[in-house]
């Protein structure tokens, strides 16, 4: 019996309304997972509105995924029933190209399975998300989550998490650097805490002073208010790093300065065409802007390996399922702190 | 006496004609070099029209340098009369600041002194360049021409040579990597030859069959014709570093998708705002976008005799000082291959 609940989009006007979809039988290397959280992500909303004109509906949105295993294949060797366990935003790749062989399967060259919305062999053609009381994969994209860790502030760690602890690790961000994190949401927050985590000087670069009052309590040492622009200003040349963070196309050129000689801003917010980069900031102080994507299946491991040991999750609010639309409504406004996570047990 | 020959511009013009400037005495710390050679760069015009509103007339371009030592001050350690000598686009800088400590004084933070146009407290206020017959420099900024370079094809390794040297070492180029050099003129010409010589699989990116041609003749292992965008498109992802030598705006969407993940794309013509630069090219395979400036006088050394173990040298094409103002109606029109060295035997 593979009829489960879920909640689907069968249109681009960010409605997501119950459906029953079914899930394919568990195979021999796969695991079985009830869900008890899973995140809600602003990709969710460009995927329920088709904004990038690539959603085959109807579409399960989610890839923050938390839950206890039900059943695992037989041939799966590292997980039982019982096992907390958790997907992010990939569950297949080819597994033999250049970037796979390395563990970069957010890279994978022949093209990855997202979590949801990728064409597939399960039943319907694609694959469905983690709105839903129930996901089956493969156990080589399933991760473990440590036992330190537990509730629903675990599930953001599986996008936004990862999303922002990757360029951190990828640039080699540690002691004695000064990382500033550009814009607090869902990501930001995240870049916050994992940036103080590995021990660099964090500054929160964010629009208002109630925000970076919050961002000190989530472990930023400095703020500087972007909306001041002689403030930001006194900052030039003095950042090693940037974490980009913001979800929309801006200016950079007041976040480009900030850079020291040989500093990277790493983009990992606005998916889109910058209208305004100037490349005399780059030559003048050979800096780079860079992006990143989420982060492969055994840097995720890593990264919640290391919140269990920090003891770091995602600072979030529970929603029930029938409370998305209105959540989405919030997002748009940017009314949450930091992340919406559905509670599945309202599903059933 | 120092009063001595030079050509100047006095106006926006891009008119360039002959002046008397006073240089400073030789100071104990000075080098007097007699201008043999000078190459004409793309910034001199700039700088001729105040094309980037920061031009103090009258000025003596020209920062492509080479000549014989012909008075040394008594604390110079290196140098003695008779030796060939050089100067490229820097002639001092602060000493102290953190990148000059590195050896980066192109990006000194208290701003170095350009070898034309920078203020100084040479006579005039100003530093003048090398369209002139001498010029007098601060030993710790001359540098050595190793014995087996001669002819006028050294004079702009001092510009173009170390503009695509500095980020060919920068980003560790060699043997196994593929790079691209796009864009045949001063800059590309000595990307090709260096990428080459420093054992990576070097492709010329150009927009015509006969540049393609001349490039392999420069030492480019294979072209790829930008003005087609199907032969292009199937280079797609396989390139670990390009070197963009485009001198003005234009679109990067083509070439960012040419890099690998991880890839890097270093600008070094266009000092200006980019119109086009998609982020999602940057995230989806983790590439960057950055900016080089010429080099460090340790690298711009290094460079130098690099060449002469490499026999590299610039191809030029040798002017009479009073054909620059026709040189540079040629250069604009792109119509030289690939450098203008005036001969200043010529002012004489």
């Amino acid at each position: 019996m593979n009829n489960i609940s879920a909640y689907s989009a069968s249109g681009p006007k960010a409605r997501v309304a119950p459906c029953t979809i079914e899930r394919r039988p568990t195979g021999p290397t796969d695991i079985q997972i009830a869900i008890e959280h899973c995140g809600v992500c602003h990709t969710d909303i460009h995927f329920v509105n088709n904004d990038w004109g690539m959603t085959n509906y109807p579409v399960v949105p989610g890839h923050e995924i938390v839950g206890r295993v039900t059943e695992v294949g037989h041939e799966v060797k590292n997980f039982k029933a019982g096992d907390l366990a958790a997907i992010g935003c990939l569950v297949d790749s080819c597994g033999v190209c250049n970037n796979c062989e390395k563990g970069l399967e957010q890279y994978c060259l022949n093209g990855f399975t997202a979590t949801y919305n990728s064409a597939s062999a399960d039943p319907g053609g694609f694959t469905y998300g983690g709105y839903s009381t129930s996901v089956v994969a493969k156990e080589s994209f399933v991760l473990r989550v440590p036992n330190s860790l537990s509730g629903p502030g675990i599930a953001p760690l599986l996008c936004a998490g990862i999303t922002t602890y990757s360029p951190l690790k990828n640039w080699e961000i540690g002691p004695g650097q000064k990382v500033g994190v550009i814009g607090l949401g869902g990501l930001g927050h995240m870049g916050i805490k994992f940036s103080h985590a590995l021990g660099a000087h964090t500054t929160m670069i964010t629009t208002s002073e109630e925000k970076g009052n919050d961002a000190r309590l989530l472990g930023a040492d400095d703020v500087v208010l972007s909306s001041d622009p002689a403030a930001l200003a006194k900052e030039n040349g003095s950042f090693d790093f940037l974490l980009n963070t913001i979800p929309v196309n801006h200016d950079l050129t007041p976040y480009l300065e900030l850079l020291k000689t040989n500093g990277t801003m790493c983009v990992v917010g606005a998916v889109e065409p910058l209208s305004q980069v100037n490349a005399a900031q780059l030559i003048f102080g050979r800096r780079s802007l860079a992006g990143s994507l989420i982060g492969g299946i055994a840097e995720t491991q890593e990264m919640l390996d290391f919140c269990g040991e920090k003891n770091i999750l995602s600072e979030v609010e529970v929603i029930r399922m029938d409370e998305i639309n209105e959540a989405y409504k919030r997002m748009e406004k940017s009314q949450v702190k930091y992340r919406f996570v559905i509670d599945l047990a309202s599903l059933n």
